[in-house]
């Protein structure tokens, strides 16, 4: 009746057998090997949405060493949107990801085996590649050299249900929104008005986003919805064809698109569905990000290996 | 009889009076919030030593990619080092770190409230810092410019006793031994003798460490234990005062030492006991690592603010 | 910028305000207290489907010591439906229960928040209420006493979607259906043709379903499909209305019905739908289960607590 | 470098050839199988004591319903004391229970391999074996018969050193010390003064122990420190050797001592050192607790099997 046990018994007494056959160069380790036992599994529930989520560490403080532009340095955030893209072109079962200020969201797809999905490795493979990355890639769009070594917390968050990740998204997509309105109308009001900082939190505390979407027009002449989408939307990565004359490239382009309108799930069935990449719909001019991934990709395509590294060695 | 019940009630009471008052610009928010509610805690049970073992990705093919020296490279050695110590100087509960090859272990005090031990906070950081040091420190200590941004794994492990605690990092450092007294012999017999991997690898199955340690001797000359200590034994770091002169400070120091033997811990009282770091009994020239600490040290100590980063924000 | 920040502050501060006129009495467990900091939280993550197993240990002996029937008893499996059904009617948030052999699966409901999602809490309610009741149960439906206290393993497992969750019961299902069918060959066998437990074993050893069939067919005229379905399918437990006259009453119904097939799904939508329990198609004369919960429901009613109690305390 | 990938490789491939000789009879579940791997591991932490709590749930209304004496019943207790007794018996690995109240404590021994340290399985097991044998016992030591199946909740709390240990164990036993007092105090009022419930209450609100024990001995005659030591104390259960006259028997016996002090550590060393247990100081008259065991002994010593079922079917 209990198959499985006798065929557990049998398979240890064949560890057992070629255990014993094990070189004698790790018999050293023995006495101590037990040590490894401390090691607990933290597989994850298979059939959700993987979420790992990362944030700078003292970032008011870095962005300040660094003199970044108020409210948004572009600069600053295409670093984190191409520390992101490095991640992803790594880690193929991430299917989009999601950039806003400090912070990075990145979906892993609900069927995902990479590191039979052990929590600690997912989650420190994406915080360890995007730290190492943004140190070599801050030069390619700062002028100031890195003062220190930047640092970012990460953290798994789970989501059983399509419903639950789109207001994950959603959620950090809405705190872009109300952030970035108060900030814009915070430095305009400091930067351009003179006031203190205490002066400025003042007079926008208890106020609504009409009311700051009113101050900015009526004081400054800006209107809100024309300052760049990056700002106010985040950056969405997503997987795309790039369509270059006659031929396709596959690339991790950057959008700043409302993801919380139903229109964008519609449009990008291949977040959520089989997971086959569309077509990039670029701009004029391509964006940087992008062509510097098809510069990279000519020198890759002359490599030997492909370049699939998300297996589990 | 429940009295706690009947606070935790008033407790709500007060909570949701206060938030309340909450700005408006969070209520943007409020739709998406509920998904805040999939974070799970990972608080991570008191009185036990907390480890965090960093390990890096795919660094035999990292190793090729940059030439390093067989079958030990001086200067990518460092550049782990000067990356663990980076870590060391951030996160002042860490007691203890050990390196070698391609991994480093970092050990939390028992008692440590650092990020009130949630396990996600103290791997990412740990992970995060080490890799972007990692990318910082390269060019201090090579020659080549890095290739590509380097990937470590990271994970957490509990150890509730003091002999657990000295048996993993046996572990570890026999390990080292191990491979090391391999790799020499390897190495020799592949620069020096002409054999192919398959070759070396024939004439070393099945041997004893004598053996190797014969070969070494007989055939190359070699006496194994009088080859560099940081190569036999790994790195050892711990915090210690450094006399200079008539002043002393605080640096992280590499050691190279047996911390297999019972010798070490009671060399080294500070690690299991009270916390106060003892006295660097630095070599005739101090360690590049060190000297660079207190290079910068001094142009901390002009700085306004206290070094101190490990507070949870 | 951190408001939430300052807010936790302040709750801490009215925290120790409060506690420091908490009654004398606890103050005597103040030193000790500490310890409760070891208890970690085991929160379930939201929106996936709770399935609690409970199992038998050591059934085999347990079904000797009591003389069962081979191969189902029937009165031994109502005292497992009837302890279930005690866990069904305390526990408003279980949606379905399905029994077979010595093994019982109680669903949650995805949303329950009952006991705070903590795993331990609901995994050890429905274990421990279970255990007292098959006990308690016991003398109605079998004639010898009990000889000893039963003993019963619980599990927790979760499933994120409605296929999961059906399959998780499909697979359970199926299961009876293998082993039942083995077992009544098996006991034909040896309790009516006199072979041995081993000739039994070895006559049936790698025959397929239809061989077994076949086999009850000639050798014993039994048609397998004509044997009581509480055998072939087990008992799946549902909140139903029992129409009884003009009136009708909720109570927890068992069926031996199909779950694998989709027609099951379709015919009880309470279970993935909105709850609203549908109407028992109660057969001639009642399950003696239904009959003791509608006698005791009367009792019930004149009592003046309502009987539910699936809260916090 | 890697021979342990490689073994496993090649245990996969001998899983695999077994797997598909398996019994045709388990084909049939294949569909669904793979919801087994919705089943994480919890295994607990190795070298850390275990500590499993239960509580009865309910159990104000439950003692209402039963007619306790107030404001303790000493045949209650003992249904308490004989479940745990059950308990301790059938899981070897239990060093010491401690109980008070309608709660239980059992502390397996740190080095404990039972059901490889899962830990549902270990909470499981004993909450559900103590919540049967609750009912099992209840008719050896109560009058009224039980009114319906009792309840108990269960939890896991890991101790990594005999300090954390010993002050979880006083913290339970300091909680006696303050609820029966008051407890006392309490219904002396009510019971003999005729004071309601509300009166009691305000009456002893901000007393001291002093206090307490005061108004005992002056408004009732009586000596706290004389009333018996099991409403005072709890009940320890360990494991000890029974003197009977030439020969000696083990048998798990109830102490009331104060197990706060460190010489309560001195004089039972089984405990916390190599695990031989003591002789038992029985008083004069054996507990019918510890009778009820030697006379069942006497039956098992005769039965061919030995009572060890702590293992892992």
């Amino acid at each position: 009746m209990r198959l499985l046990g006798t065929l557990n018994k049998f398979g240890k007494l064949l560890n057992y057998t070629l255990w014993r056959d094990f070189p004698k160069r790790s018999m050293a380790c023995s006495r101590f090997e037990y040590v490894k036992s401390f090691e607990l599994d933290d597989s994850i529930l298979p059939n959700v949405w993987i979420v790992i989520r990362i944030d700078g560490k003292k970032f008011h403080k870095f962005s300040k060493a660094h003199d970044f532009e108020k409210p948004n340095d572009e600069n600053a955030l295409n670093v984190m949107n191409a520390a992101a893209t490095a991640v992803m072109q790594e880690f193929r079962d991430i299917v989009l990801a999601y950039g806003q200020s400090d912070e990075y969201s990145f979906v892993f797809r609900k069927e995902t085996a990479a590191f039979k999905r052990r929590a600690a490795k997912l989650l420190t493979y994406v915080t360890s590649l995007f730290s190492s990355s943004y140190v070599m890639q801050w030069p390619k769009w700062m002028q100031l050299p890195l003062a220190y070594a930047p640092c970012f917390d990460g953290r798994v968050v789970l989501y059983p249900s399509e419903q639950n990740l789109k207001d994950y998204l959603s959620w950090r997509q809405a705190d872009v929104h109300v952030n970035n309105l108060y900030n814009t109308a915070f430095w305009k009001l400091v930067l351009e008005k003179g006031l203190t900082n205490q002066q400025a939190e003042a007079k926008l505390r208890g106020t609504f986003s009409a009311d700051k979407n009113e101050l900015l027009f009526q004081e400054f002449g800006i209107n809100y919805n024309n300052l760049p989408a990056m700002y106010r939307k985040g950056t969405i990565l997503l997987r795309k064809r790039v369509i270059l004359g006659e031929k396709s490239r596959q690339a991790v382009v950057p959008l700043h698109e409302d993801l919380i309108s139903s229109q964008f799930w519609k449009k990008h069935t291949e977040i959520l569905g089989k997971y086959v990449p569309g077509t990039y719909n670029a701009p004029q001019t391509l964006p940087r990000l992008v062509e510097m991934q098809l510069n990279a990709k000519q020198l890759d395509d002359e490599a030997e290996e492909p370049r699939n590294l998300a297996d589990t060695s």
